[in-house]
């Protein structure tokens, strides 16, 4: 086993690790202190389980593992995939004692955890992130949930796991594309918060996508840290975590009008974090210096043919509307996002037709 | 408007109200200041709705009022129902700002409640509960959910409201069967926490039977006060709040074995207590009070003819169980509660006997 780093999401009594490394599935690291009691239900999917499950179990030999595959996809992270999930639950006996383990990437996450929220009002949870995205956004800060068909994560909840294990080597593994898709959100911390780290991911970018380990880990371990401070400051959103949604306004319209799982979480976003620099009143040399390393990761930085009145339409829809205002995070540099509801609306307009 | 009692739930930033009065609704009472914006979401029942509408929105003179109508009855505590609840949402734009208001009893709380919680991860929750057991009960400490056919509240949320108004006007409609279900539940704190109010109740039950306004609220003020006081201590049920479910473990079991809504929830609680009584180390003559005292509030007194195999089966399911033990509420003695899962398994049989 390599270097292990320890990333600790500071809340208080519900402090958790999140705990990054090499090997880590297979390794000496016991899962098993995490679980509240002797039972578990790993919620994997068909994609994942094979390639992992055998590793997890390895990792808890003492406890009762249970375990059930969703569908692979943002397609199905539905009412009915929670249902299904819910009912296993009651299938197998578990109480407050069981520990829902998820294992894969954002959408078991999510779904998962909106499992392990809501069955008798909420019983253990823990994260094993299998893709990029949910190794570096989803599976960290406690947001769960599925999408309606009216909006994406409508029907959720905030709830936090235990503990967060992320296994670098599930990557190897990994497709491309997804690979690609989770290097957007881990450009958008730079973008919102770090410019060093931006700078860091253009010396480093060709490294990350030929999947080099250890740039790998360090991009993910910087994300995480971003991640964690942020969401430590403000859990439930009610001010400053709205900057981890740098791109997503856009994005999540982008996503509702395709139908969810047409384009990647991170290529929507990738092209909501362009669409947003380019309302935000920068120098046009930073939107530039952004839409580069986008363009690099070999992601989108333009919305689809959608038209701009079903984007604007969708994006009215977003969680972050309040007070009927859509809400935005832009940037007043490279590194420094913030939120408002006063935009430019003729240059939104314009930026949500396609290569507007 | 005659005297106003507020007693505080408190939850440090969640700190909430509870306010208690004769015409709250249609007073001078502003529930508006407790919404979280302009809009809301008036989630009632058929019943309830034509009697109490009106009240209510008069009492949101500047808010863009909203309204749904659940059906009436447990039976409609499902995952169905809440969905219903959360498209309504969709349907009139919700968002962060919005706030659900729940009249009526305590499937109108906990489904609304719920939906509340989930709907982009939790908006504006206000509780005008107008059942005697809502009032006591449902409707203070959070517990949000929906029944599964395997098992009560199997699927829910720990959400506060921001207020819960208590109209006491309201129980002027209410069926005689339904405000005896309540008083089991106000004989419950008695029994539990509080020896001094079981006297009183013992002396003003024919009072409170009559549907004395003045011995109701002082009832419905002092079951509050209990309840406040232990959630406050122990939000989330880790421990001393597990004493709020005297006579719970046996009631579940009865209503899941039954059918939801066969039986009354306060008169499966009436049920279950007495058969916890009997089975925690107490004086005949201690079993004996209680007993006379639901006998008293027209409540029953044993298990209804279901057998006791299926009542343990449906009690091995219930959230209590931790380590495979089903966790009871005794008591020490009247007034005095406490949580085991040391029982005498055979007595505990026994008393699952139709009349045992």
């Amino acid at each position: 086993m390599s270097d292990v780093q320890i990333i600790n999401v500071e809340l208080g009594l519900r402090r958790y690790p999140i705990v990054i490394g090499a090997g880590l599935l297979g390794s000496a690291f016991d899962l098993g202190e995490y679980l509240v009691g002797s039972d578990c239900l790993v919620v994997s999917n068909e994609i994942v389980a094979p390639l992992y499950l055998d590793n997890l179990r390895a990792n808890l030999p003492d406890k009762t593992i249970s375990t059930m595959e969703l569908p692979d996809g943002e397609a199905f992270k539905t009412t009915d995939t929670l249902h299904t999930v819910l009912d296993k639950l009651v299938e197998i006996g578990a109480n407050r004692d069981t520990t829902v383990v998820a294992l894969g990437g954002g959408v078991v996450g999510d779904v998962a955890g909106f499992a392990a929220a809501s069955y008798m009002r909420g019983i253990g949870f823990v994260q094993v992130p299998t893709t990029l995205l949910a190794q570096v956004d989803s599976s960290v800060g406690g947001k769960t949930g599925v999408n309606h068909a009216q909006g994406k994560n409508l029907i959720g909840a905030f709830y936090q796991p235990s503990v967060v294990l992320i296994d670098t080597e599930t990557l190897k593994t990994l497709p491309e594309r997804e690979l690609k898709a989770g290097l957007a959100e881990v450009i958008k911390y730079g973008a919102i918060a770090d410019i060093a780290f931006l700078a860091w991911l253009e010396e480093n970018l060709d490294a990350l996508l030929s999947g080099d380990a250890k740039a790998l880990a360090y991009a993910i371990e910087r994300s995480c840290a971003i991640k964690a401070e942020v969401v430590a400051e403000d859990e439930r959103e009610s001010g400053r975590r709205a900057i981890l949604n740098f791109g997503h306004t856009f994005a999540h319209a982008i996503e509702n009008c395709l139908g969810y799982g047409e384009w990647l979480h991170g290529e929507a976003v990738a092209a909501g974090m362009v669409m947003a620099a380019k309302l935000s009143e920068i120098d046009d040399s930073e939107v530039k210096r952004l839409q580069v390393l986008i363009e690099r990761a070999g992601l989108p930085t333009a919305a689809p043919d959608i038209g701009s009145s079903r984007m604007l339409d969708a994006m009215s829809r977003d969680k972050k509307v309040r007070q009927k205002e859509i809400r935005f995070v832009l940037l007043r540099a490279l590194g420094d996002a913030f939120i408002t509801a006063d935009v430019d609306t003729d240059r939104l307009k314009e930026l949500c037709e396609a290569n507007g």
